[in-house]
Formats: structure tokens, C-alpha cells, sequence
């Protein structure tokens, strides 16, 4: 049974002779590259973790608008439960104008919330798939189509959540969330994905989420109880190749966007 | 498999040319708009989240009278858990008079807990669907008869509890609520939905609640111990498209109905 | 589908045209009357949630027998546990003579405990019924024939625990504590209910109970650590038509019966 | 389907016409009857909940010893776990001679371990029992035979824990439990029983657990942290007919047995 | 039903005639014995519970070398996770050489680490037995052959953890543990066994295992935070028939093995 | 039954004749090898857990490449997770060419992420056997061939997690571990394997992890707040064979690569 059918294999090594320097992606917002070292290490996947209204969609919209207005770098926003509109409405507040973005064709916007209404099971030809593989292959199909519509090389996934779900073994969803880094550390962009905290108001976390793990990094944005006030914290836990601050630290929104503040101590 | 049969595509650019600015929908509850910003963002769907005796029903109902005594925007109360005679009573103490409102046709009562006993499978002609479906469909189509009958601009749905028990898979539960969102966001008014606190008792949230984020807002009431007393406190902690005070502040519950104090800190 | 079989309706505006005024049962235990803001709301449906030993029973008693001896109303005691003679001794000793009042036909005991020996299915006619549904008419069936008897105004249910384990389903227990509040609505009775703590020991509730959500009111019976002793405090937690003091208050259960002292601070 | 098949009923006037004054039985234990209010309620079934090494065995086993030796009150101790050797040698250590007891007919000792071992499903002529129920019977037969060998007015049962685990739906747990407070309740005795606390640590419980709402009284035993050492703490949570001393109060044992501080606060 | 089948009897009082004056069996481990009041009680079985790095190895190999080497009482080592070798080698930097006692025919060791790979089902003859069921058969076979061997006094399993894996249902588990305890009894030695902490950090335990309440005593090992560090702590929680001393004292493992400080405070 | 198919056994006191003294195998990471007692105990089996972005991965390495480039050991890298381009990019960093080491054969990558991909059940001739079976036995199977082709005296596997989730039955994943253990103890190399924290931010450990049962040693990183911010410690929490500092010391994560202060105190 060794021989021929195993399907691990030690690297050839021949087919990798040269190490690679990496790169950062600024995200423009104020402050906030300061924290990561410069920017998201380019072409990685990294998680952005928040409580509801901690302000993780206007995160992910500034990278994007920040990228194609300041660093000529075209972007994909991948939504799974917003509409467009409502998107394109609550980033107006901020000058983000995404519909001229996408007429200019420097940003593409997929609806991704039709894979919720995806049968459970599909044939293809003599092929039977059921609808979480579906639900991948069709997202990643779709966000590579919009990719080389614009040539982006941002890219948002906003939220994961229902993925997540649709699993509901723990080996199943660690498979598919590796499966999910795979195809997208393959588009040759850089990845923000979001997902929902379990838990909140606390900096030091009683329970950990599985896609804080596979993640490439990971940044947290909750509301923590500092003096007499609830404070608003980004924290950047997690970043590969990257020399980060780890601290948490303040940040705001206002119809400037968000602005980080990376020297204020908040614990 | 990819070309004909993936549901998920790019938006078209031109049938989306120009944003919207978003508007506010005044609860007139003293005190309560100021930490909105002015209202609830018109159109939107907010979640108003407390525990037992908050008064979630209040609020709502204040939100509704206010509409069509102070601001011309009728409203639709859709009950599924409460009867419209104890619903009545209740507020006649604050002065609302609803079966007057009713007769005007300035507001419509909608009595939905009849869904709790449709039968689990239903055929409709040759198609089958289940209890859950119907119940959201069935919600959906009430809703919006009412609305007509009386134009109404603001509704309230009084508690999803209900309807959220009825789904015992995560990715079920995310989906319905998904839909909800959608049904209600094309009805062309402001809604209110309530539901329950699992937990409660801290501003800091160790747990939180699947419809939190869903819901395009979420305004949550509870009491805290503050001092040598409980004070029952009101935070708006996500507004979609709003400049909130997402600080805790006291309320009070009167003959007079719901007052909010936005200046008074309770940390 | 949607026509004739839609069984959720508008309301009809002419069959609702006069507001009720509110009015008040009370409970002629001394201070409590006054936390409750006069008394139970008449006609409603109270939950009254304890530790074991908090004095549930205690005070359901003192309600009834205050009734039937201060304010002339009948009263019936529907008990799912406790049998009759352990109940009226332990009556006896606050000097409540419940086998006198029912002589007297001013009291009626409802033992409700064979419910427990339904066998699980039953068939009546070429109808079947489950355990669970049969439980629920036959209480409310001896309800209705004991209020009958005695022309009662009060109704005490202890406890519904055994009634709320036989659901394992969080939206058929709903549905079925819907049903039980419709039914017991319907008695022109005020009636209190008792259920268990799962968790104590503190006012600031970690962990909310559905029934608290479905009740019309709530009262909470614990013991919490005050300085260097357990201090028994009652809170009002919530009451429909009323303006409660929803801060928790000492109490105290003496030979005299249950003392509440609405004016001490515990906290 | 009301008419004759209803199991519930109202009581019959006639048949209670007095009410029994409540009596009470010594434990003999040093300061323990002062915080009892004079000592368990005569014919009551109480819990005594401790954690490991708590002294449940101990207490319950001078509960019997004291009622022969001092009362002139025989006794019964069930074992379901303990074998009788074992117990008679601990026993020994605080000159409790049971084997001279039962060679003298104050004390009958029932090994009830070997309900175990009894098969899944029994059959007694044409009559199906479950194990559970098997069980339960057992033990009540096997108890009523050892009281009247031993004319007994004392019964402790030690401890539940099996029995309990027998059962893994809340709502069968509840009924066997308040199966076997009915059948308890018939003996003509005072009865201890043991469960075992599954949190520990606090007088304050974080989670009550079923067997505390079902029996008549419950005794906690436990250790709690006060100062720098940990103390053990004895407890009476609730008594039904008793007037007693809530507050945790010291105990400790020694070659004397068990010794309860009454007068001793430990918070 | 009742007669001939019962399986639970009263004692025959005759054959019970005498109560035995219990004894102890030393550790040698400097400063345990006296925390113990002595030793282990003689012929009995005491869990020992800790976290792992605890050294529950470690005290149960002194406990048996010092039992060959200083109290002419020879021991069997049962281990169903750990291997010979590796045993062995560990418990050369403390001096102790099982090799040679082993050798010497003072020591045994019972590799029952094989009891994992017994298929799910067995027969025998015509008899089938499930792998529970032959795992404590096989194991209680092994340790009294090896202990027929070495005439051994005292005996260690370590851990236990596999074979409470084994059992998801609580009554199966408690069945098994109860069986385990009654064959461990009868080995007339006594007996050291290990299990696994879940939860560790303080000496007042949130959650009790089950194990804890059916052994005859229960000795945990675990770091908590003392001032600026952690502190090892030691405590006797439990012991049938022994005056022990139930505070957390410290203790170290050095070379020359673990040393209990019975007069030192640690809370 | 007993005789011949008993499948534990006494061990064979001829086939053990000598004690093997513990020799260490260094990290060569600064100021680590001094809370470890001066290296991991060579031929064991080590468990790395830590919360997200504590550098697992870094430790892994640098383990490694100081192997290789200061103390003339070979090692092997199994990585279950992440792909051979990112983690020779993210080690670049710190100045480690894996590229090199490969050419050089003192270094080999294992892919072993294909194992997700294995199908349930697979057949080989006509032996069945399940996917989690397949996944250890093809994972051992490449470990052994890596090793044989740099001769290899480390080994690190990166992360344990995916073979985890795997099991779902707490009995199957104690053996799978078991026999992991038993695997790479024959490998003749000392071994690093890394996990997930599932709590995080405290050194006293409120729910201990399996793995950490099995495994030789434990070693945790993780981040605790001390004083106004978040502090990154490490702890050595078991080591077999070892006289280690048990004590929680900073580390920090710079270009150099790890740095572990042993003197410092954080609590």
C-alpha cells in the first residue's frame, strides 16, 4: 500500500531555488499600516475579525479605495450577504464613490449571495457535487473572473460567515478553510476576508476561532471597557513575514474613515 | 460546469449610476435620536435586542405612534407572540391610543402568531414546502398587505424569536435571516425587529447573537449593576450609514413612555 | 398559495373599540404590593422564578390566600409536584388553612401530578395525541372545571418544570409556552406561575430562561451574597402594564409568612 | 376527551379534614439541629449534596447511629455504592459500631449495588420492564422490607448518583425523581439521600442542579476558600415546615464526628 | 415480580461480625505521609488527579520503589500509555531502578497499553463481549497475575484516561468505574491510580470528575498563581477512614524526587 | 478467555537489562535551552501549543536550522498546513534558507497536506481501511522517508490540528495520539509537533487539551496582559526527563528570530 498510492511526497528539490523577498500592501488608512509593519504582507490572505458594527466592512472598502485612488492598484469586493446598493450607499459617506470605481473599471463588485440558494445537491454531466463544494468552486470561480475583468490585485471577502456555517464538522470546515487559502493565496492578490467574533470585550481571548489559525494573519476589532467608556481596539494578533505591533491600540470612525492610533495605550 | 450554471456574477456597471444619500427616520423617543445621529438610516433594518422587561415592545411602539402622530409616517405592528388587546392596553398607559390610530388607518395591527400553528408540511398544488419556508413566506406576505392598506413607512416585528427557534442548523438560521433581511429591505420602510438577550448584565458582550449581525442596526437594552443599583442602559452598537454614540446611557421608562439620557455616562 | 390559506390576518378594525384600563390584583404581602406598583396587573400571567428554598411556593400561597381572605377572591392551586397534604401542612405553619377554604369552597386544590403517567401516545376516537399536547389540555381542561368550582379570580400553576422538560426542542417548548400563555389568558384569572432558577447568585442575569420572555411578568426569588452573608432578595423584573421598582429588594420568610422591604437597597 | 379519561382531578373535600402539625427528628450532630430550626421535618425527604470528600457518608451515617442510640429510632442505610465493609471499617473510626446495631436489630444495612448488573430489558410473565424502572422498584421493595425488619424511622440512601445517571432525558430524570420522592414519602420515615455536587467552590451556585427543586430540603456540604485556607462550609439551602439558618456555617470532622459552628459566619 | 428476582438484599447479620481497625500504607515521599494522616489507608484505591507536568508519574513510582526498597512491600506498575523503556529511564535521574527490581522479582511491570487495539467486538465460544467490557476484564486479569508474581501490596495504574474514553454514556461510566473499584478492592493491595485534570489553575474546583466521587480517596497535583509565580500544590481532598489535612500545601520535584511541605500555606 | 488471547502482559524482566541516561538535544535558541534544562530530552516527542501568531512556526524552524548549522543535525519539516514557498519566505526572514539546507540535504519539506484529499475509505487489495487510519499510516510512512533521506535527528510537524479534528470521538482520538506517540518514538529523532491553543491569555490553564496528556512535554506560548499591555510567555509545562523552569518567561519574535528571557518574572 506504501509505494505508488501515497499521496505525500517530499519536495523535489529542484523545482525551488530561490527564496523570495517579501513585500507589503499599504491599506492607506491612517495608522494602521504603522501597525503591520508597513502594509499586508502582498499576496496573502488575512482575516479581519470583528463584533457587529466594530467597522470591519468600511475597513475592507477603504484598503480597496485606498488601492485604486492611491497605489494604482485595482480591487474586487466579494459581498455574501450585503447588496450593492446598501454597500455603495454607506461607503458614500465616506467619498468612496465605488460605482464610478467600477465604471472606470479600477473595482468590481460580485454578488456572492446567491450560493445560499444553491440546491444541495448539483450533476454535472455524471458528476454529483454537494453545495459546500459547489458554494467554494462558485465563489472562487467568481472572484477570479472579476479579478482579470479589472486586473485587481485587492482583493474582500465580506463576510465569511455563511461558509463557515454550511460546515458543521470541525475537520470539514478546517479542510475546506485550507482549501479556501489555496485557491485564493493563488490569485496572485492580496486577500481581506472577514469574519464574526464568537465573544467580545476583551483583549485576551477565552475562545478561539478556527480561521484565526489558517488565516496568514489576523487582525481583531472589537469594543473593550477602558475607565468609564467603551473604547474601540484593532489589534493586529497575527502576521505572517511581518514585524508587527501586537498591541492593541485605539481607533475611530468618522467621515474621515477609520483612523488607527498607533502609539495610544489602551489596556 | 463554470460557463451557464454559476449564480454568483459581477454586477453590470450600468444599471447602478448614482448613490444615495442616506436619510433618518426620527424615532422621536427624547434623547434616543440624538445617539442615532438623527434616526434610524430610512429603509433599513434594525434589530432591537434586550432582556425581559426592557421594554422592547415600548420602544417600538413609541417608534410606530411618534411616526403617525408626529412625522405623517404611518406604521404596521406585527405581533407574533403578544395579542392585540393586551398590545392595546399596554400602551394606552403612555397615552397611545392604537385602535384609534387603527380606525384612522394610520396603523394596522398584524397578528402573526397563527404561524406557530401551521402544520409542518404544506402542499400548495403539486409543491411541497415546509413549515419554516411557509412561515417566513406567509410573514413576508402579511406584511406587506398591511403596508398597503394603511401606506405605512415604518414597521415593527415583535419578537423573531419564534421564527429564529425554528432553525436548529447555523447555516439554516443564517440563511432565513438573510432572507428576512432582504424580504424587508424592499418594503420601502424603516423596520424594527426585536428579539432576546440570551445573556445579560455587562456592556461588554461574552456571547454574541447570530441576528446582530444581520440586522443592519442594533440598539440593545439591559440593566447593569451601576453602584449600589441595577440601571437599566440603552446602547446603539452598530448603525449602518450613521455617526452613533455607541456609549452605554441610562433610560427611563415613564408614564411618559421611554426617555434617554445621551449625555449621562453609566461606566 | 397566498388567498385563502394565509392564516396570519390584519385586524379587523371594528372588532377592537375601547381601551381597557389597566387594574390591579394584589398580593397583600407586605411591601410587596408596593415593588409591583399596586399588585399583579388582573388578568395576567406571572412568572415567579426561584432558587430552591427562595419561598416560591411560599408566596404563591400568601397570593392565594390573601385573596380569599383579604379581598374576596376565590383561588385555585394547580400543583405538578407537591401533593396536597405536604402542602397544606407547610401551609399551616404560616397559619393558612387551605382544607378550611375548600370546605368553605373559597379554595380548590388541582393535583396536576398524574400528567406524569399519560402514556406517551394516546388515541381518542381515531385521533392521536402526544404525551406532550395531551399534558397541556388536560391542565387546562381541570383549570378551567376547578376556577369553575370555586368562581376563582386566582390561579397559581407550581411548578411548570416538569411541563418545560418534555420539550427538547427550543421552538416546539415556544410554541407550547405561547399556548399556555393563550389559554391561561383566557381564565379572567390572575395567575402566577412558578419555574427554576438554572443558575443564582447574582442580579445581573448571566443566563436568561425562555419562559422569562414569554411570561407577562417576571419576579426572581435568590439569594445573593451581601457583605459577609447570603441576603434572600425579590426583584421585579417585569411586569406588563405596570411601573414597577425593578430593583432587587430584601425579603425575609418568617411564621408571619414573606416580608418584602421595598425601601432597602441590597446592591 | 375530557369527560372520564382525564388523569387529573381536584381534590375531594372530604377526605383532608386536618392539617398534621409539623414534628421534627434530631440529627444528634453536634450544632447542626440549631441551624435545622430542631431538625429534619419528620417523614421528609432531604438531599444532602456535597463534592469529594465533603463527609456525605459521615453525616448520614451518625443521622442513623444517633437516631438508635440516643432516640430510640432504628435505621436503614441503602448503599448503592459502598460496599458494606468498607463502610462498617470508616464507620469504626468514630465508634460507630453498625455490625453491633444490626446484630441487634436498630439497624439493617441493603446492598443495592447489584442493580447495576441488571439486564437492559426484564421480563416478568408476559410484562416488559425497562432497566430504570427495574431499578427504582427494586429499590423501593428492597427498602420497605429492611424498615420493617428493623421497625426503621430513619432511611439514608447513598447515593443517587447511579440512579441519576440512568437517566438521560431531563423530563424522565424529573419524573423517576419525583417517582421516588412519592415513594419515599410513603415510608413513615425520614430519609437522607446523597447526590454529589458537580461545581464546587462557591456558596452562590452557578448551577443548581435537579434533584435540589425535587427533595424537600437540601444540605450542602462543601469547601470554600476564606481567608488563606479553605474551610468547609455546611449549608441549608431549603427545608419545607422549617424556620431555618440559611447562612453557610463552619463544620469539621474529627474522631468525634461531625461538629457544625452554628454561631460562626464564614463570608 | 418481586420475591426470587430481587437482586438487592439485606445483610445477613451473621456473617458480619467484626469491624476492622484500619491501617496505613506509607509513601516515604518526605512530608506526604504526614498530609495523609499516616499513608493511604491500607487496601484501598486513591486517585491521583493532576495536570499535565504534575509528576503524577513520578509520586507513583516513589510510591512503589519506596515500597520494595524501604517497607519490604513489593509493587506492580500497570501502564496503558507510557512504555517500558521510557518509564524506566525517567525514573533513573531519580535513583530508582525498576530494572533491577524488577529483576529481583520486587517489581512488575504490566505493559496494558495493547488493551487499544482489542477489536470493537470479541467472542468466546458462543459468547460475544464488547471491547469495554473486555478491556477492564483483561486488565484486571493482567494486574492480578503480575501480582501473584512479585506478591505485591501495592499497585499503580497509570492513567486511567483511556478507559474512561471509552464510555460516553455517565451511567456506563459510573458502572465501569464502580466495577473497576470493586475488582481494584479485592486485589488486597493497595492502590494508586491516575487520572487527568480538565480544568486546573485552582484549589476550588469548578468541575468535579466522576471519578473523584468514587474513589476511596483523591490526592490533586496542579500549578496555581501565588503571588508572582506558580506555585505546585498538593491536596488531599479526599480519603476514606483517615484524619487528613485537606489545605493545598506545596510541593517540589528535585533529583532526589517529590518533597510535600505539609506546615507551608499557599492560599 | 484468559489463557492465550489476553492481550497484555507482564513484561519480560530478561529483556531490559540497563537504564539509559537522558541526553539532551539543544533548540539553540537564546536563553530557551536554559528553561528546558539545557535542550529537549533527546528521542521524545514535544508538543508546541500556541494561540495565533505566538510564532510556532518560528520556534519549529529555527529548531531546525540550528540543528542543522550548529549542531550537525539533519532535520525534517512536516507540514500539514502551509505550503513550502510561504514558509521558506516567511523563514528568509530570519535569515534561514530552507532552499539551501535542501540542496545541501541537511533539510527536507514534507507536503502532507494532500491526506485532507485522501477519499473515506480506501482499499488496498482487498483490505478496507478509513480515511483517518490512511492519514496517520501515510504520514509515518513519509516521515520515515524524509528522515532516511538526510538522516535526520529532527523532526518537527506543523500543526497537529487537521489529524485532530479528525477524530470526533474523545476514546479514537486518545488511541490515534497514542499510537502518533508510538510512531514517532521510533523514529529515533526528537520531535517538535505544534497545536492550537483553544483558550488563550492566562497561564493557569482553565481547560487543558488532550494533546497535552500524551505528549512527552509540553511547551505553551501564548500572550498574557501584564500591567498596560500584552506580553508574549512562554512556559515549559511538562518535560519528561527534565529538571525544567516551569515558570511563564517573556520571549519576544525580531528579525533575529526567538528570544527567550529566562530570568525575567511576569506575573
Amino acid at each position: 500500500m506504501s509505494g505508488e498510492v501515497i499521496p505525500i511526497s517530499e519536495s523535489d528539490v529542484s523545482d525551488f531555488s530561490q527564496t523570495v523577498t517579501p513585500s507589503f500592501t499599504a491599506t492607506g488608512i491612517p495608522g494602521f499600516d504603522e501597525l503591520l509593519g508597513g502594509g499586508i504582507p502582498t499576496g496573502r490572505v488575512v482575516l479581519v475579525l470583528g463584533e457587529p458594527g466594530a467597522g470591519k466592512t468600511t475597513l475592507c472598502s477603504h484598503f480597496l479605495a485606498n488601492g485604486y485612488s492611491k497605489f494604482q492598484e485595482n480591487g474586487v469586493y466579494v459581498s455574501l450577504e450585503e447588496n450593492k446598493i446598501h454597500l455603495y450607499r454607506e461607503m458614500a459617506r465616506y467619498g468612496i464613490d465605488f460605482a464610478e470605481a467600477e465604471r472606470n473599471k479600477r473595482f468590481a463588485f460580485v454578488e456572492a449571495s446567491p450560493i445560499r440558494h444553491a440546491p444541495s445537491i448539483l450533476t454535472a454531466g455524471n458528476m454529483t457535487i454537494g453545495k459546500k463544494e459547489f458554494s467554494l468552486m462558485a465563489l472562487m470561480d467568481s472572484i477570479k473572473r472579476a479579478i482579470a475583468t479589472v486586473d485587481a490585485k485587492r482583493v474582500v471577502i465580506d463576510p465569511l460567515s455563511y461558509l463557515i456555517f454550511l460546515y458543521t464538522s470541525s475537520a470539514e470546515l478546517r479542510g475546506a478553510l485550507l482549501d479556501l487559502m489555496e485557491g485564493l493565496s493563488e490569485l496572485n492578490a492580496t486577500v481581506l476576508m472577514t469574519s464574526e467574533l464568537k465573544n467580545s470585550g476583551s483583549v485576551v481571548r477565552s475562545t478561539i476561532q478556527m480561521e484565526e489559525y489558517v488565516a496568514h494573519g489576523t487582525i481583531i476589532m472589537q469594543s473593550i471597557k477602558v475607565g468609564t467608556s467603551l473604547q474601540r481596539v484593532i489589534q493586529v494578533q497575527k502576521m505572517r513575514e511581518s514585524e508587527i505591533d501586537r498591541q492593541p491600540r485605539p481607533y475611530a470612525i468618522s467621515k474621515n474613515g477609520i483612523t488607527v492610533y498607533p502609539k495610544e495605550s489602551v489596556l
